[in-house]
């Protein structure tokens, strides 16, 4: 894909998938790269961020979002580069973050865009450790589990964008630190580069004995992204007072039907706290975030991963294989090149 | 029982109830009214609270508290008269709050006593709308609940000692406050008598059209006192940013094995808080509650019900109908009279 393309492709939703999306389920259509209005630019896509929050919006019924509606582009994170502006703060050339959607070019208010510093971090950086993402466990760790020193915090889908920052943090913060992740691999990289204390593959026989292992003196946060047996397990071993940030249920997003959770008598005789939240209340927060964190990612201290597929025609497997737990790092598809 | 009895009664726990609890589950002994130590005083019980977390205190598996062990007196809150103190803080005479015990004499340590006016409230609302019922519905409300004048707050058990006050206390700050009751004679009492907007039997077929038909705006603050499916009721009408106090789950007090619970991917996409909390992490809170609160019992504005019940052998049959709902208002045994 050259600055001087004239056509754009679009991923759009086919239909809305049963169960793990497939391939299937989208069609890529082409038309001629827009023009922007007045206030808007036009960018080219450089990264496609793929997250798990995608699959929801695959759903008709929507709690915080709207729905992608079949014959609607996808929707998605990305950095690009401006190729036409009508917005005085942009020219062709910069690098933004902020425009969106599964496509080679962006038509999108300046108001939403962010401009990046080339000569900064990895542009992909500003869709994970430095983006959303790594907002997401900020908000997490700093607002509602507020690890304490010497605590034991559990963090689930750990080796993920937002749990391997939220168990960065919660070390930062002295507490001791206890990943959740799926397989061998994984688990090794959450232990030796990321410096948890100790990490669970959730594919164990005996899940919660394994956790209770890593957590002898029980649970005093836990951070959940993935919901299902690995909540079952952690939630069983919360202490008085614990706190549990809810990001995300990922293990279930495939479900047509969600299945019973925990009975919630625990709650109150443990006094537990558990809250939901979604970064996007408080977009304020992922600008306070990249200022905090620049500086770590700049020096070596936060430590991320990223998982590159190639092409935008990758992104519905790209999807699919998030759900199931196939990458290995923040997921990213490249769309394009930065040339400059 | 006069106060020249020289014979304490107590009820002590026998065996573990299966199920609900039962009179044979328990048994009366006799001894001779003890003496206090230095720092003690022994009291005379004019009343004894019948409240629901008792029936936890009879399981073995206790998360927050001592489990009462067969061949233990059963526990808990009375008021009663001081007839020998070794504390110079209290004489013979005075009525105080804090002893503890199914029995008609209790030896406690002063620190743990309040002495009451007699000239006051009547001296059983220490044990209900100006005690720790009154206090926790204080906590769970201001704490946790926080209502905003036009939100839509439902309180389970709304009738009981707790749900009666906190519903109050929502209409106090402005909250449209719909009850959850059990059947019509409740439910027109929370209505005509506490002032709640609207009232719901719990009983009703369908109980979660009931409840959407009294809540067509969602419901903004759920105060749990049942569990069951009231909880799973309220939780399907949360409105984002929705906060749940959960005070207790009583209608699986009795149940060997807790049913599952609803799955909680509803508490990320609504961003819901769900706090668990007991009133006695805060002693301090019931201080400050009866300052405040006896101003409105004084002039009325506080509305508030009991039921009584006749005898320290009628505890075991008043706790079983305590949790099968049978109660109308605060439950209170009768154990001796003020003779002053």
């Amino acid at each position: 894909m050259s600055n001087t393309a004239t056509v754009r492709r679009s991923v759009v939703l086919k239909r809305r998938p049963n169960g793990s999306p497939r391939r299937e389920d989208f069609e890529i259509i082409e038309d001629a790269i827009p023009s922007p209005a007045a206030g808007e630019a036009v960018t080219r896509t450089i990264w496609l961020s793929i997250d798990p929050y995608m699959r929801g919006r695959l759903r008709e019924q929507q709690t915080y979002a709207q729905a992608v509606n079949p014959g609607e582009v996808m929707t998605g994170e990305t950095v690009g580069e401006v190729v036409a502006s009508a917005d005085p703060r942009f020219v062709a050339g910069d690098v933004v973050v902020g425009a969106r959607g599964w496509q080679t070019h962006s038509v999108t208010p300046g108001d939403r865009l962010t401009k990046l510093d080339r000569h900064g971090a990895p542009l992909s950086a500003y869709l994970g450790v430095l983006g959303m993402p790594g907002a997401t466990a900020f908000r997490g760790v700093t607002e509602i589990l507020q690890p304490k020193p010497g605590e034991t915090v559990v963090i689930s889908a750990a080796s993920g964008a937002v749990g391997s920052v939220a168990g960065q943090l919660a070390r930062r913060a002295g507490a001791r630190v206890v990943g959740v992740a799926g397989g061998a691999e994984k688990c090794l990289w959450v232990q030796d580069s990321l410096g948890f204390d100790d990490c669970v593959d959730h594919r164990s026989l005996d899940l919660r004995a394994e956790l209770l292992a890593c957590c002898p003196n029980g649970i005093d946060a836990y951070f959940e992204n993935v919901g299902g047996m690995v909540q079952a397990a952690a939630f069983d071993l919360l202490n008085p007072f614990a706190r549990v940030a809810m990001c995300g249920m990922v293990s279930q997003y495939n479900e047509a039907e969600f299945p019973p959770g925990p009975n919630l008598g625990f709650v109150v005789g443990k006094r537990v706290q558990i809250q939901g939240f979604i970064v996007s209340d408080k977009p304020e927060k992922i600008a306070e975030w990249r200022k905090l964190a620049a500086p770590w990612v700049a020096d070596g201290s936060l430590i991320y991963r990223e998982d590159e597929v190639e092409g935008l025609e990758s992104a519905p497997d790209a999807l699919a294989g998030m759900l199931g737990g196939r990458n290995f790092g923040k997921l990213l598809v490249r769309v394009g090149h930065d040339v400059k």
